[in-house]
């Protein structure tokens, strides 16, 4: 049966009821789609018939989920009501913890942002960056001039896997005492609000997708490359997280082409692209960004020390081609600074390494990446919560 | 509303003809998962009513798909007729082509083989091996006994990908000619019924999955080690098969630990480790199976030669672990025959080269693995169209 099509079942009150918040649900989604519609409009759209809409209409509006904002007047016909959902029925915080950055948004349910911060990770403990964390979504609420009781759901995107059994992030070598149990509990008490938490390359996989350069890809792998090494796997719109969340670690792939082995997160992160560069003889207070701005002026070392890191993109590519086989990897995180440079030459050591030919595209959403896929996230949640709290009851 | 509980509109005679179809599958499917059971039973499980019950049974029965298979008489109570799905309501044809062995299987609907012949694989070209395969399943299938139209659906496994937008088979390195065009369309016309081709690695998880050593695997990989390298991978009980099928041709890692680079499958096939056996000093005409055997008899060569597999099947296991988090992986194929001699070995390379820890298996359909997947794909699909052909205009 066609998607708006209800079956009636009138003589059975409890269903009525339900029948009614199915039916606002529907329009409430189809409305979130269309951005603004008129009563006729959205029966047309429904299937509902128009009484049924205007009694829902008038139910959303008086749960505070939908308002009107404006009228159409066509050239033949009567002006209209236009109605919109109402953005300001629920906020979500967003939080990416990177080692050097800490980007914190407060968003409405339109994915508007309602206010942002970001600050310098100068956290030692992880005391110190809980801290951190908990003052800045504060300061953001605040600043977005909020009730914080109005951000009804908060996604933390950190480096390594949450445990959700012993309630701990691992694999979080890059952020001390990050591991500890008990530290994202505490995040969720201070702040009031439930909180999910996800590895870092897995949000900016579906911020890319959601907002970015991987809109429509059927099985899009996001490559964060900066202090680390992750990958971020979208297969239908939905992350692929493995099976205890560890998908994607790609970083501790065994690299071969050393004189011992190490790991691939090794060879290939912002951090080997500096210790390359001061190989082939620069020096200095080096970063992977100031290589690549060298390597742009022509400084032999640093030409060197991208040509090599190509090669190892490649690689990783090459890897994650031949285990995923996507249609889009995007390169994205610090090293993606350089992806003037890289993108090129990967495409070349690509043709020798592999016969698969998957798409390669910058990042679009930047350093955005993580923070924009914790909010897509959060937005998932919190329009369920939203439209559940505010027509329980009724 | 519960499983069982069907919405009535009994003013649609169109919609009668409907649920009573609905009801009968729902009853199908639930006698196939309880192998047997009594009218009763079948009211209890199912939520239906007993006329309803009843009637949706002697229904079955007359198309072909129910019979009865005795009676249960109870200490206290009535004597109940036992039923049971009819496996002779339609069969299946599964199919490997392997470079050396070609495997054909004729199954009937409850999975138990009717017919098998297990034949060496020695076409030199694809129209011999085109005509071997058809030549083959028609034996197999008049060893059953069976008119060719009671075999309605067919599963060929096959090294490489079948693209089914140029009706080829790609990737196939090991099969010369085999990926010509039209080559499976003459196989299907050839035996009278609709075939599908998957790629061996992918058919073998599944049969892995459904009836050996990965039942209740959240995400299972096969690796299958033969005269190349494949792997398939089961997530929730369904093939991962990224873009454009080619997920799992990890046969494609770049493989950097030799002078130069080349692909993993070249490193780790059964053709590697009898490469390596003879750079180590053994000679003769020499199988992977040889070497595993000659190792057991510690013949010096021989043992180094697995040894070397043994580093490889790591990285392979190591690079699997880092890009999937498989909570399983299986080891299967030819070189699955050394599995005794690898296991150890691997298990502790594996240490050194990533924290991931996954449990490995040994194949434990071995030979048959890509044979009973193959078997297993053609049910499921031969299942709907049993039910359909038997129960349409009815």
């Amino acid at each position: 049966m066609p998607a708006g099509d209800v079956i009636e079942q009138p003589d059975r009150p409890w269903n009525r009821g339900l029948l009614r918040r199915t039916n606002e649900r529907l329009l409430l989604d189809r409305l979130r789609a269309l951005g603004t519609a008129s009563r006729a409009q959205l029966a047309r759209e429904t299937g509902l018939s128009k009484p049924t809409v205007s009694t829902a209409l008038a139910s959303l509006a008086a749960a505070g989920l939908v308002h009107e904002v404006g009228t159409l007047t066509p050239e033949r016909g009567r002006t209209a009501v236009l109605y919109a959902p109402d953005p300001a029925a629920g906020y979500v915080l967003g939080v990416d913890i990177g080692r050097t950055w800490l980007r914190v948004a407060v968003v409405d349910l339109d994915g508007a942002v309602a206010a942002r911060a970001d600050v310098r990770n100068r956290a030692r403990t992880s005391t110190a960056l809980a801290g951190l964390v908990v003052d800045t979504a504060r300061r953001v609420i605040a600043d977005a001039a909020l009730d914080p009781a109005a951000v009804v759901h908060g996604v933390v995107g950190t480096p390594g896997v949450y445990d959700p059994a012993r309630r701990r992030v691992r694999y979080a070598a890059h952020l001390p005492g990050w591991g500890r149990a008990g530290i994202v509990d505490r995040l969720g008490e201070e702040l009031g609000m439930p909180l999910e938490v996800h590895n870092d390359a897995n949000l900016a996989a579906l911020g890319e997708y959601t907002y970015g350069a991987g809109a429509g890809s059927r099985l899009l792998a996001y490559l964060l490359i900066g202090t680390g090494l992750g990958m971020g796997v979208v297969a239908e719109g939905r992350l692929c997280t493995g099976a205890h969340g560890l998908a994607g670690e790609i970083g501790f792939l065994p690299w071969p082409g050393g004189p011992k082995p190490e790991r691939l997160e090794d060879a290939v992160s912002g951090v080997a692209v500096v210790a390359a560069a001061r190989r082939f003889g620069m020096s200095g207070r080096l970063t992977a960004k100031a290589v690549f701005d060298a390597a742009r002026l022509g400084v032999p070392a640093a030409v060197r020390a991208v040509e090599l890191e190509a090669e190892r993109v490649a690689y990783t590519v090459a890897a994650a081609a031949a285990v995923l086989d996507p249609d889009l990897i995007v390169l994205g995180g610090g090293v993606g600074q350089g992806v003037d440079l890289l993108l090129g030459p990967v495409r070349e050591h690509l043709r020798a390494l592999t016969p698969l030919r998957p798409r390669i595209a910058p990042s679009r959403l930047g350093e955005d990446a993580v923070l924009l896929g914790a909010v897509a996230t959060a937005l998932d949640t919190a329009r369920d919560l939203v439209f559940e709290h505010r027509t329980a009851g009724t």
